[in-house]
C-alpha cells in the first residue's frame, strides 16, 4: 500500500524529517532498501549501513537520525514503530463477505454477513461465525464454536465442538483447539477413556501457530488469555490455563493443569509438568525442563548446551556417578580437617 | 444423559448409599456439583468439600463415605469407577449411517451401511470402512486402508495408503498414519529414498492424538498394539513395535526399529533413539533421552530440571570440565592417601 | 514390478552372479525372501542367514558375495545398490493428469495438463503447477504459489500464499509451508504482531515430514536448500537457510534466522536457538541443545542419557550444587598444596 512519508508519520504519531510528500509502499532490510521502502535500524552492527542507505525512509532514535541522508522517523522505540508502520503497508487482505459453493455450512450455524466461509470449509450445527472472520479453506468448525470478530484462520484449522475463540484470532493451518484431553483412569492394565466434557476457550488477540494443538479441559474449561501468542507445534494440555500476553514459542509442550502467568515468554521446545504453579513474568529459556511451580518472576534455564561428541561422552560418564563423586568430596574434606586437627594437636 | 442413582449403582457394580431414585445427568468437579451432578474425591486435599458437597452423588471409598450428606456410590477405586459412570453421562454421539453428499468415496470403496462418512471426506479405492465407524469432516483414508468397527476418526486424520486400524480406534484431527518412513541410503553426499513398503497397522482400542504422526514400515510393518494410548504429537518412526496398554504422552518422539514392551509409561517429550528393545513395564519420566536399550521393568529419568538462571549457567560451565573434575578428586584422594601413608611410617 | 535379473544388473551398473533370466518383483528382509524377492545383507550380524536364504537375489560385497546359494548382484555399497533396487521394482504410483470435480482451482491458476490435483483441494489465483506434479486430496496451494516439476504433495498439504517448491519434492500430510512467522514487537505488555512479507522458498529434491512446519521469512526469504531432507514434526523459523543435503530427524526445531550449512545431519528433537551460524559437515546428535554456533564440522552433542530414576534424582541433587563442589575441590587442592609446602618447609 503506497502511503505519503507525512501520513505515516501522523498515524504513527512520531515526528519526520525529511520530505513528507516522498512515498514509500513496503518494508524492506536496512542494506537492500530503495526510495519506495521504510526500513529501520534494528541491531547497532548495521549503523554502517546508515549513510548509504537509499531507502525512502529510515525508523531511527533521535541520536541516530543525524546519521541517515534520506527521510527519518524519529522514535523511542524503532522496533515497535518499524512493525506498526509495517502493518499500515502491508494490510491483511479485506474480507468478502460470503460462502464458497464447496463450503459445507449447516443451516442451524449462525453466519455473520460480512464473514468469509471459504472453499472446502465445514461449518457444524450451531457454530457461530461473527463479523468480517475470515475462515480459510479447509478450516472445520464443529457443533456450537464460537469465532469472534476480525478474526483469521488462515487454513486447515480445526476447532472441536464447543470452542470458544475470542476477537481478532490468528490461526494458523493445522491448529487443534478443543481435541478431547488425554485423561484416562486405570482398570488393572488398561485404560478407561474418561469423558472430556470441558471447552477451550481462548480470549481475544491469541495467535496459534501451525499444528499447534489446545487440548479441552476434563471437566473445566482449558483457557487462553487475551493476547496470548503460541508459535508452531504447542501442546496444551487440558485445563491449563495460561495469563494474558504470555508469549509460548515452538515445540514446548504444557501438559495438563498447569497454570501459567501473565507476561510470561517460554522458550521453544520447553517441557512442562502437570499441576504446577507458574508466576506472573516468568521466563523460561530454551528447552527448559520445567518439574517444579515457579511462583517468583524471573528468568529460569536448564539442560546442557551440545559440546563436542568426545567431550559430552566423558562428562556425560562422570555425571552418572556424581553423587558418589560429591561423597568423595565430602571425605576428602573430613580428611583434611582431620589431619589439620591432629597438626594442630601435635603444634599445640 | 439421565440416569437414576439406582440404575448407575447397577450398571457400576457398586453398592449405594441413598436416594435410588434421585438423578444425575453429568460429572462436575467436587466443589462446584449441583444436585444433577456426579462427582467424586480424587485427592484427599479436597476431603474438607465433602461435608458441604450439594452433589446429586459422590464416588467414595468405603472409609470417606460417611463425610457426604448425599448420595454415595462406594468404590475401592472411585477414580476408576467414576470414569466408568462419565462415559455412562456423557456417551458420545450415536452414529448415524451414511455417506454426506460432499464426501468423495470411490465406487470401489466399501462402506458398511452403519457408517459415517462426513463432509469433505476422502476415501480412496479399496478403502474398508466397517459397521458403526465415524469419519468426519476431512478425513483422507488412502488406497486399500481398512478400519475397524465402532472406530471415530474425529476429523482431518489422514490414513495413508494400506494402513490397518482396529476395532474401537479414537483417532484426533491431524493425526498422519502410514506416512512413508524416514529411510535413505547415501550416494556421496546425496540421499537417495528407499521406497517405504511396509504398513502401519493399529490394534483395537488405540487412540491416536492431534497431530501425531505414525510412519509405515520399510519392509515389514510398524506395529501399534491393541489397547495402546497416544497422546498429541508423537512422532513414531518406520518398524517401531510398541506392545499392548503402553501409553506415550505428548511430544515423546520414538525412533524407527525401536521396540517397547507392554504396559510402559512414557511421558512427554521422551526422546528414543533408533534400534531399542525397551521392555514391559518400561516408565520414562518426562524429556528423559532414551539412548540405550532398557529390558528391566522400572523407572528411568534424565534431564536437568530449572533453576534460576544464574544458577543454571554457573552448573554449566563446570558440566563442561566435569570429566577433568573427577580427575582432581582422583588426584586429591591420591594425595591424601600418600601423606597418610608417609604419616603413618613416620608414627610407626 | 516384476524385473528380470539381468536387466536389473544392468539398470543398477552392478555385476551379477548368476541366473539373469529369472525374475523379482519386490524386496524382502534377509529372513523371509522368497524367490520374487531382492534382498541385501546390510548388517553383519545376519550374515548367518545368507547360506540359506531363498531369496531370487541377494545384493552383496564381494567378499560375501560366495556366502549365498542364490544370484548375487556385487556391490561396493549394498545398501546404496538395494535402494536403487527398490525404486525400480517399487515405482511411485504414475500420474495421470487431470483435476478431480471436487477440487477448486481458482481460473487464475496454471495447471499444466500432466498434472493431477487430487480431491478436495484448493488451487488459489496465480498458483502455478508444473508437469507430472501430484497434489493429493486435501492440499491447500494459496495465491502465487509454484510447485515444480515431479513433486508429489501426497495429501492435505498446505502451501500458504507465495510458497516456492522446486522439482522431484516430495511433501506429506498435514505439513505447512509458508506460514507467517512468529515476529512481534513489545507494546509494553502487548505484541504487536509484523507482518511477514518473505517467502518460502524451496529448492529441487527437497522432502517435507508429516506435520513439518516451514515458516516464511520476514522480509527476506526462509531457504531449503536442494535435497535437504525433513523428518516429521520439525520447525523452521522465520529466515532459517539450510544449505544443500541437510538432513534432519523428527521433532527438531530451528529457531529464527539460524542459517546450517550443507551436509549436516540433525538427529531427532534437536533444538537450535537463532541467529547461529552452523558449518558444512556438522552432525549434532539426538536431543542436543544447541546455544551457540558452531562452524567447525564435527559431531555435537549435549543432554544426559536415561538412568534408573533413583540414581537420577541423587545427580540431579548434586548437579544444582555443582559449582559449589567445583570450588570446594579448589580449596581441596590448596589445603593439600599448602600442608605440602609446610611439610617441605619442615623437613628441609
Amino acid at each position: 500500500m503506497e502511503v505519503r512519508l507525512k501520513e505515516l508519520s501522523a498515524r504513527l504519531a512520531v515526528p519526520l524529517r525529511g520530505d513528507g510528500e516522498a512515498v514509500v509502499s513496503r518494508v524492506a532490510q536496512l542494506a537492500k532498501a530503495d526510495s519506495r521502502s521504510l526500513t529501520f535500524l534494528g541491531d547497532a552492527r548495521y549503523r554502517d549501513y546508515l549513510p548509504e542507505t537509499r531507502a525512502g525512509a529510515v525508523v531511527l532514535t533521535e541520536k541516530d537520525a543525524a546519521l541517515a541522508k534520506v527521510p527519518v522517523l524519529i522514535s523511542e522505540n524503532p522496533y515497535l514503530t518499524y512493525a506498526r508502520a509495517a502493518r499500515i503497508l502491508h494490510p491483511d487482505a479485506p474480507i468478502a463477505g460470503g460462502v464458497h459453493p464447496s463450503a459445507v455450512v449447516d443451516p442451524r450455524a449462525r453466519i455473520d454477513p460480512s464473514a468469509w466461509i471459504g472453499p472446502t470449509a465445514v461449518v457444524e450445527a450451531g457454530a457461530v461465525v461473527e463479523a468480517r472472520v475470515f475462515v480459510g479453506p479447509g478450516c472445520i468448525l464443529g457443533e456450537g464454536v464460537c469465532v469472534g470478530e476480525d478474526s483469521r484462520l488462515v487454513a486447515r484449522v480445526t476447532l472441536c465442538a464447543g470452542t470458544v475463540v475470542g476477537k481478532r484470532a490468528l490461526m494458523h493451518p493445522g491448529a487443534v483447539i478443543g481435541r478431547e484431553g488425554f485423561g484416562f483412569a486405570r482398570d488393572g492394565a488398561l485404560w478407561v477413556r474418561i469423558p472430556q466434557i470441558g471447552r477451550a476457550v481462548l480470549g481475544d488477540d491469541v495467535e496459534i501457530g501451525a499444528n499447534t494443538s489446545v487440548d479441552r479441559g476434563a471437566i473445566e474449561d482449558t483457557v487462553i488469555g487475551n493476547g496470548v501468542k503460541l508459535d508452531n507445534h504447542i501442546q496444551i494440555g487440558h485445563n491449563v490455563v495460561i495469563g494474558e500476553n504470555t508469549a509460548i514459542a515452538a515445540n514446548a509442550g504444557i501438559s495438563g493443569s498447569t497454570r501459567i502467568g501473565r507476561n510470561c515468554t517460554i522458550a521453544g521446545a520447553v517441557g512442562m509438568a502437570g499441576h504446577l504453579e507458574i508466576g506472573d513474568d516468568v521466563h523460561f529459556t530454551g528447552m527448559a525442563m520445567v518439574t517444579r511451580s515457579f511462583t517468583q518472576a524471573g528468568s529460569y534455564s536448564s539442560g546442557i548446551p551440545a559440546m563436542p561428541s568426545g567431550d559430552w561422552r566423558r562428562n556425560v560418564a562422570r555425571f552418572r556417578h556424581l553423587d558418589e563423586l560429591a561423597r568423595r568430596v565430602k571425605q576428602l574434606e573430613a580428611a583434611i580437617e582431620a589431619m589439620n586437627a591432629k597438626k594442630g594437636q601435635g603444634e599445640s
